[in-house]
């Protein structure tokens, strides 16, 4: 018998990997989200349980995923003190999926055994369909046997396991993941300045995406943004405001390591210019905003006419 | 019957496509090189002429590929006065493979039609192995009717014109590849500050390099120069100082166009902290020189043991 799942945060990440597991067979027991009304709709949705407070989803389920914002949001689901997930703990799993700090990872996991509880983290490098389809790349670390524990349900996220990895104790995935993101968001930043001087150029900026998916300047990046950066289309999967936060995580690992990075400070640079401006809710495709002629703080909104 | 071939510039690129065409059944008539002794080991192999003059070079071959280092050399071996491939080159047509400033295509072209030639330029977007075998990714621009009589030999270069790509006017190609030598820059050293910071980390860095190729982060330099910058392998495909000047090309044209590319202009700046510590001669993958935590100025040097 399968165990039964909650989630903590069922925005659109958390609630597309809730409906995937819901088809695979996982029966999901309750939802929970700081926006009521948000948690009310899912869990309709979903036949769960809405719950008014994070001891009740403990209560609930055997294995609670958490897909949260940030550092302070994790911490607030794991409180020492009030509400909080840690109620009742002893026997539970906690999957921690958020992009958050590894250190604060290590906390977490403390935390859950001192309540008598497992923690796992499970990074996510991949997007809101991947979540609902479950083939997300779900890079994880903690303790090897909670993970053995896990694998069953993670397989589902993960295209059958496929894409599901183990890479070492509590904060590895995190600073991997805040590595992907990274070397991610300087490559966007990258495709950005290429096809915004291509443009100022008047080259056929259709052309110049395929001789870049073609040669040298080739990545992942080039088919996921390209062209949504020649067409202003800037729905969000990523947000600017994600990307900044995460190349802020890892800027933040690299000076206490004492490392100079000056391609991640000058690609957060660009992506505090657009929260700056008022734009860190578009796609992380949106720094073409910057780069491209005659755009630069006057762009059209998402659904306009080109 | 095929034309006779000549090649001025015969360094690592010239003498490997020269060595192809005439596997392919090209008679390759003559060489030139300002370095005498280079010319006359090819010539040698191959069983062409080693020119002491340009104007030799021209009357010795009906197509003439010139593969030199940079906008002066370029300029220099097509001089309005002086010995110069343009003495009797009625009837000539030159291919101009190196990576220069678009305006020189430009130039070079007006000065081989007022000669009675025809010129076209042919950008290359691979390294040396390829044009050893006859894969260059070769980016054309300049007349049409000339590109369409260059065909035969070009598709000889560009596996069977698979990679061959006609782009537009001249200078449209040198504008394209100073893109996509600008954003496989940025690249580079995006995964030089990522592959750094993971070793700083303590992280396990090929499974860093194996999850970068599989997430977000992926680029065709992830799995070219990923190995090389941890493993310190530096042999030179293409150095450093050529990827300071092709990211200075680059942001000539953007500072024309009034644009702000703060991604490419970090980027040439470690490439140029790299020449100025003296290592413009090893491959742009060095840039992991300046990432990597204790490689900082005091790098091996290539050869060393790790």
């Amino acid at each position: 018998m399968n165990p039964k799942i909650a989630f903590v945060g069922v925005g659109r990440m958390g609630a597309n990997m809730a409906r995937c597991l819901k088809d695979r067979g996982y029966p999901v027991a309750a939802v929970f989200d700081r926006d009521a009304p948000t948690a009310q709709t899912i869990a309709g949705e979903l036949g769960a349980v809405a719950c008014r407070s994070l001891s009740s989803v403990t209560a609930a389920a055997d294995v609670i995923f958490t897909v949260v914002t940030d550092d302070n949001a994790q911490r607030a689901v794991f409180a020492a003190s009030g509400d909080s997930l840690l109620i009742g703990a002893a026997g539970k799993t906690f999957v921690n999926c958020a992009t958050i700090s590894p250190a604060v990872h290590v906390e977490i996991e403390a935390a859950a055994e001192r309540a008598g509880a497992s923690s796992l983290e499970a990074c996510m490098a991949s997007s809101i369909p991947q979540a609902r389809n479950g083939t997300l790349y779900l890079m994880c670390s903690g303790r090897k046997p909670v993970f053995d524990g896990l694998k069953p349900i993670l397989s589902e996220l993960s295209d059958h396991g496929r894409l599901l990895r183990y890479l070492g104790p509590a904060g590895t995935a995190a600073q991997v993941k805040a590595l992907v993101n990274m070397v991610m968001n300087i490559n966007t930043a990258a495709l950005a300045e290429g096809l915004g001087l291509g443009a100022a150029l008047g080259l056929d900026l259709h052309a110049l995406i395929e001789v870049f998916s073609q040669t040298g300047a080739a990545s992942r990046i080039v088919t996921t943004d390209g062209e949504d950066m020649v067409n202003r289309d800037h729905a969000c999967f990523f947000s600017a405001a994600h990307a900044a936060k995460d190349s802020g995580i890892a800027l933040a690992l690299a000076e206490g390591a004492g490392l100079n990075l000056p391609l991640a400070a000058a690609t957060k640079a660009q992506y505090d210019r657009l929260v700056a401006l008022g734009l860190g809710n578009i796609d992380k495709s949106g720094i073409a905003e910057l780069t491209f002629p005659g755009r630069t703080a006057t762009p059209r909104r998402t659904g306009d006419p080109a």
